[in-house]
């Protein structure tokens, strides 16, 4: 934070009332842009506190999903606690939550006390019953066409992707109504689900259609990828790479970097169709080209020629490789904060209290902070 | 859009130069919270336009993907249809992209002819070079500890996770800048790639942290969530659900609907890390409760004690079912415009010219536009 005027979000304030992934994820990326997010739990640290992965007791799941936030915690049971989160989404005037609806979060209440306040609420289903990333992962569809081919079972993604795109999204939202607050000087509701931005992603990339007008239903196939040409191979090293030709030019790489005699498919697999429909022919071919030769080989000739491309790694590689790790993967030019441990929990109950006028001692002696 | 001028992006101009997902989606959530895109293709349509799934010759893909833009086609070879497309930016003064950023998307140049332009600039690698989602995913190390236990390759994810989390990711990057710009008059460039938000995300769930600082690698576990209580199982009637218990009122919930002797186990269920570890047993109980029942009936002991559980849905079952599908997960109140086709590719060209006082009919005869 070498020039805190330079970023981006500089004056917006947020109240962040949250649990699981999608609201923590959504105050963490506006934090890292430059807005003051202030994130209050439950004196004993809510669900999330203990979260896997641990190390030596630490959550590294509460301490990666808190970056760049102030940590306060207050006795929520306590009619004194809600006064205090009422007090700070009013003097925050943005609000981020994923909790329910209902006192201290209620936005008609909120709005009496501040007309120009902005809550961005987050559900689990549209009808405000509660999911998760991995109840709406099922209900969609996916787990149904991920997976080795022939697999009988669904296979549920690790990746919550459905909370990543969602915090992502509630961030968008509450940029859009703070552009129409400042405007127009009007605050607002902005309500998303879980359930909702999985169905509407799944119509964009047209598979809701694809479902309603094509008889036969999406298989599963692997990991080829569907419609195009797409896989992961086994290198000579025991090495595993993922080779794609989405695009003509793609396929041109790949046949002039291998110069496997492609031509004997007798198909213009320079047609994405095609390609998906000799796939197996594609990969018996390419098979033995990579399996015949290391990483390391294969790395040279695919660069050479420009190759859609890449190798497989595990975490641990990846750790091991990475030199840099930012606070938030937008580059808007200017310093950029790396990736920081979030707060410990409640480091800043005091320091906020007291911006409020609150008595901390006082707050301590009742109980209602720790 | 019976209240247009309710829309919360109202006055908001995009032209959108894109290919793959990530730009097109952050362009059609713009579009569809009221911001006027457009989307400007080469005269034959660019990679996309026949990008499977495909119903009779047309892509659903291309359609899901630019819904409630406006479409322009040009001859981007030519010197004339690019100095169009700069043109365009510079009338819209934001522009979206995942294309090279040289001549006519140069944004040094284009801010030459207006200042506070802003662009948005979506690359695959962070240090510029190419990547897709698939490859990225390759290489972070989900494919390592996806799919089921015991599989020895790595398993490709299909929905492409990273293309989502980057498209919605840069729809705030720009309503960022755009604030700045509203605020101080700045415009800017903002980057970002696939890359570099899979790493962030990876960073904020903890498990860039957990590689780093735990010895034993994340292994694969199949459908049971890790670190806490989650797997897929199949009904009496041979459906399939899903059942968690991420706190500890969940899994009273469970364990009440259920009536199962859990306290045979003998450690504290309440604490997740111990239901991780006793996964095995309770899924051992769990596996004939639910074996033994119906859809019907597992869903109706389930939903009276408040089980955080869903069914295993097919694409084919989720179209059956909704009845609903938004354009924007996003409901900022008022009426929500239903997702709707995206235009034929061109279908606005002509419109768009005219408005930037084009001679269109001279264009067409010289091969500009078609």
């Amino acid at each position: 934070m070498l020039f805190p005027m330079e970023r981006i979000l500089d004056g917006l304030r947020v109240l962040e009332v949250s649990a699981f992934v999608a609201a923590p994820l959504g105050g963490a990326t506006l934090a890292a842009m430059g807005a003051e997010v202030t994130r209050v739990d439950p004196l004993e640290g809510g669900v999330d506190l203990g979260r896997w992965p641990l190390h030596r007791g630490r959550s590294l799941y509460w301490q990666g999903l808190n970056r760049g936030k102030r940590s306060v915690t207050l006795d929520l049971r306590s009619a004194r606690g809600r006064a205090l989160v009422t007090r700070l989404a009013v003097e925050m005037g943005t609000v981020l939550t994923n909790l329910p609806p209902r006192d201290p979060l209620s936005y008609p209440r909120l709005r009496e006390r501040r007309p120009d306040l902005i809550m961005v609420s987050i559900g689990g289903r549209a009808d405000g019953r509660p999911a998760v990333d991995y109840t709406v992962n099922a209900g969609l569809g996916f787990p149904w066409i991920t997976g080795p081919e022939g697999h009988d079972r669904p296979v549920n993604h690790v990746l919550p992707a459905w909370d990543v795109a969602t915090g992502y999204l509630a961030t968008a939202g509450l940029l859009a109504a703070e552009r129409r607050r400042i405007l127009t000087g009007r605050g607002g509701l902005v309500r998303l689900s879980l359930e909702e931005v999985a169905l509407v992603v799944a119509g964009h990339l047209g598979l809701l259609d694809e479902a309603r007008l094509i008889e036969e239903p999406r298989g599963r196939f692997g990991n080829h990828l569907y419609g195009t040409f797409g896989r992961d191979f086994r290198t000579g090293d025991g090495r595993y790479v993922i080779v794609l030709a989405l695009t003509p030019r793609q396929w041109h790489s790949l046949a002039q970097a291998t110069g496997l005699p492609f031509d004997h498919i007798r198909a213009d697999l320079t047609d994405e169709g095609e390609r998906w429909r000799h796939r197996h022919e594609i990969c018996e071919l390419l098979e033995p080209w990579i399996g015949g030769r290391t990483l390391a080989e294969v790395a040279t000739a695919f660069e050479v020629h420009g190759v859609l491309w890449g190798p497989y790694r595990t975490f641990k590689e990846v750790v091991a490789e990475i030199d840099r790790e930012p606070a938030v993967a937008l580059d808007f030019g200017g310093e950029r904060p790396p990736a920081e441990p979030g707060p410990r929990p409640g480091e800043h109950t005091e320091e906020v209290l007291r911006e409020l006028g609150e008595d901390v001692e006082e707050l301590r002696a009742a109980g209602v902070i720790a």
